[in-house]
């Protein structure tokens, strides 16, 4: 198999691989189409994962099966099906205790591109098929569907982390790919007034049309005055984190309501403390709960959240603003996403010629 | 005071009345536009608060403070506010215990129409102001603020009973006015595909704008067939039920997955037991939870259901199929309640002439 | 392998069969000790899961490995295991939901005694091992381990569904075995005061060292009204059933408050409707929640559970009324549940001569 | 009315002042017993609530009604009653939203030596009576009914927030008077095994009568690595926080799994930030979530755990080390709260010369 793989830090590069191997209850797939995520950006320039070498990239795809281990059920060679970025180990404690994502230990179900392989291949492994693979709905084109593994899964967990309810005033921080899938989730999940803070005019135009009521920007100071401001000294109800760093605690604690909570999504890639600031989180006792955590994947997952895809809940190809065909110019949307040009949001890759 | 009552079972009438009297907490209020609902047909026809004479009445209502107690803080004469259907005892032990609604016993909280006069009057009694008016936004009409007052917060308690969450398949079965709020509030909660039992045109028309997706029909047989037909035999995860009576809950149950939930809110007005179906609830052990309760009421969930309507989440001015300016028109918007022709939905009162 | 079977209906026997073989993910195990449940008695007498022939009873056991599949990793031969009554498969997208027993369909996880052979034959097969198992932890006896394959989870869900929180006024139907650990978990999830319904002597004694704190009988006329009177017309916060049949849920609801809940564990084996009583229900919106659900199995429920009894939590030995030596007393011990003396809570069969 | 002051930052006596008034839902109650609180001691010595002068100090106690205003109907002059440390506004929005203990902004339903005066005094105002006062049950000696104003409640809100389950490893940090309320609520709530940290030897005989089953001690090295070192390196369930500063939350967090959660009682009151460690959070993305809040208050609350002690849950009299006869003890009290002998745990003053 050929895959875009990290070759070392800071070093991208296509390379061979001899193909995976299906065990038991485990598919191949081909990939029909990929995308890369800032995550890959953060494997490969920070060493987000650690150090490694030749490890092939990416966790966002859709694809076509091409063998099935001996004891997979529900899925067949040919069928096209949705991959979860998270594909967890069912049977361990973590998932019987409803956190699949850590089974096998803390972000244990991340596997893509972590601890093996992930979908910029040629083939691509996939344990468990049958609980982590869905099928992908003739409803949903390949493109769009590749935002169904990370981006939506993983925007919509914030409001549910947090518990966006009926007429919610929500902050939500950051609005690229995941920020945006934030905005969505908040909007279906009740809130009422949503105050997106970001300021790049495609981003902005997307998030109001997913429901952003109002947009605030760091270029106009703190952002949690902005938001007292805006409420008349009372705050928000929810702040979903999905951008910035340990500091953004700071003004997200500052701006929230007692008995309102964080629903962080963000990847904090360094510092040393996250930073909670004492007297705004009520000397410890205002009730200002602290939610992160990474997506839930697998396949009931998938199936629900591609049922929102399906019904017109979501409309995620408002976020696919650059489209390449074929396989090789995944190297080009990656470097696409390392430089984040101002009219990105997510670029996906068709993969056909596989 | 003048006001449109119960004269007795059967009979209803104009009436003079003593305006009501604000104590230290309360405020007395003049309506601004009132709406009836199937709740004061099932008091007059059916006897649902059991027999009553001259009792005045209406839930429905926005208005504008004539006078308020001298314990009164937030509010002051001349402000315009929205009055939930219910109005709590606030410090009532099973307020505390987050059932404000029976404060003071089950489905204490409903006050107007029931154990005082109801909103169709010239003067309206509100117990604790502070806690249970909320100021009228000016961006939502006098009409449409009506239906803030029950059909709201009716219909979307049925998704907050039953947990609607990202992706569900949920049936609403029944889509008169507050079905039509079950509809609209699972698509604010999460919902996937929606499933909505009912076949007149005008209110399936609707019915699909706030995002039902499949419609069936009781004409069409066995409802509890059809959901299962729909979804090869999987059934929903939620079943909201805003119509029926006693027997709805049997197809309810049978529709329903194990592990789903049944939030109704509907008044059920006869018949000596509900019928939960034995086998299909598992032999009582298939985690097919019931949930039924009545709308939460007070000055915060105004608030919130306010907000949706100001950020553009609801727009109910699609369910006001039938409009009347001046107060004594009451009385035709009622007998249009009782008769419900097909092309109605809710009639509103403009009260411009008090 | 020999085996105590359901030769058909109302007629038990020992018979043969072929050893069973272990699955990749499986392990064969042979039983320390084993005990009888109601249900064995509702299978072979009531035909409680249809109709079967030669199917091996049982479902209540502790054992030790004689032979795990290749892709068991965390147990091997010689370890001494809790089993659970139900084994789910993990994978399922039931399982995924939260609803693992109901892997496969409605109450799909209960597997022994089933759809497979119980666990009263000299070899139990147990599916996904890993998963499924737990170590015996060494400060717990075999018969008490017993104890931890049902009974404890089964009566401690019956809070855990109901909500059961600090101070709740809780009522226990039924004080059988099941019946005494929904007392102790009801105690252990922070009831006040707790109402048992029960009037055998030896079970009366044993609620209340588990902490029951009163008790009523059918016997002196209406519980409800009984309940009633015993806590000032409020009624009880929760209601756990563990007793009775369709009928029992009229009362329940009579004494439950408005927002309280009812938590069934109670095999409702005939009827064609459980009785909610309307008027009672609150015309349906009285916010009386109404759960019902067979135990949560696995290992992570067992290892969960475990630690309640090493820690000294829950004493099940005192539920061990009869003790049998020698695997062939199974069928006095099935016999013993069939006739239920007085005295008997449950018997325990130690297999030490397999 | 006499009453024992913070004369101002740092000096602590008896002063004079007007009797206080009730309002029309309030009423004036006589201590019959108080005892003095950490918090008291951060008021005077480290201006917790900032510099006041003259404030009569003390907000747990129990009494005997003296007045009661014109629209108070569930208790008159003569009951003995149990008087919680936060008494809410219970009309407030925050009330309604279940946050009672933020009425009227964050921690503003603290109102007893904050925002008037405390019950230090020999007339205590107390507002909303009907909403905040509770019957004494005749089974609580009014020593022991001191506990239920706040060691109770807030030792108990730990395991409410963090959500302890059964068979949970719970670790608390702190074993003062609320660490130890915490202990036994986290036993009441389900936990299996529980490590105190604690090593003063009064303390640690108190909390293992109370369901402690580990000790550690900060002399031992890093407590975090104790709980990993005892726990097979998997680390606890949920960490409840009773003691200590910011910095406490490095190791509660490290000794955390993914999916468990903290709950925070401990007032913090200095430093700028609680320290948050990324990598152990798992860079945003662990699911630890961290919970910090207030105890809840008022009647129902007072009801609720007062049941607990009445049906012999929890037996608070084995916290109270020292009693004192006679109103004026009360200056001793405090001081003995202020040096915290070895031995103490709380201090009574029994009141009975008022």
């Amino acid at each position: 198999m050929r895959g875009f793989a990290m070759i070392k830090l800071n070093e991208v590069g296509f390379i061979e691989k001899p193909d995976p191997v299906a065990g038991h209850r485990d598919a191949i797939v081909k990939p029909l189409a990929v995308a890369p995520c800032t995550s890959d950006i953060h494997t490969v320039y920070e060493g987000a994962v650690g150090p490694r070498e030749n490890l092939i990239l990416g966790h966002e795809a859709c694809g076509q099966i091409v063998e099935v281990g001996d004891e997979v059920k529900d899925f067949k060679v040919g069928d096209k099906v949705l991959i979860p970025a998270i594909t967890p180990d069912w049977g361990d404690t973590f998932s019987q205790a409803g956190y699949s994502v850590h089974s096998g230990g803390m972000l244990g179900g991340w596997k893509f591109s972590n601890i093996k392989d992930g979908v910029f291949g040629t083939r691509i492994h996939v344990n468990e098929a049958d609980a982590n693979l869905a099928l992908l709905p003739p409803e949903i084109d390949i493109d769009v569907a590749c935002m169904l593994s990370d981006m939506i899964p993983t925007g919509l967990h914030a409001s549910e982390m947090s518990g966006v309810t009926f007429g919610d005033t929500v902050v939500v921080i950051g609005i690229g790919p995941v920020g945006l899938m934030c905005v969505r989730g908040a909007v279906l999940h009740g809130a009422g007034r949503l105050i997106a803070v970001g300021s790049r005019p495609k981003t902005v135009e997307v998030a109001r049309i997913f429901g952003a009521t109002d947009f605030i920007s760091y270029k106009d100071g703190d952002i949690a005055e902005q938001v007292l401001a805006l409420t008349n000294g009372v705050g928000a109800d929810k702040v979903l984190i999905a951008g910035g760093d340990n500091d953004t605690f700071e003004p997200a604690i500052k701006m929230l309501k007692p008995g309102g909570s964080i629903g962080n999504v963000n990847y904090l890639g360094s510092g040393e403390y996250v930073k909670i600031p004492r007297v705004e989180w009520g000397v410890g006792m205002g009730h200002k709960t602290i939610h992160g955590g990474l997506m839930p994947g697998g396949r009931l997952r998938m199936e629900k959240l591609g049922s929102l895809v399906v019904n017109g809940r979501i409309d995620p190809s408002l976020m696919i603003t650059h489209r390449f065909e074929g396989f090789d110019h995944i190297a080009e949307a990656v470097e696409l996403m390392h430089n984040k040009p101002a009219d990105l949001i997510k670029p996906v890759v068709i993969c056909s010629d596989i």
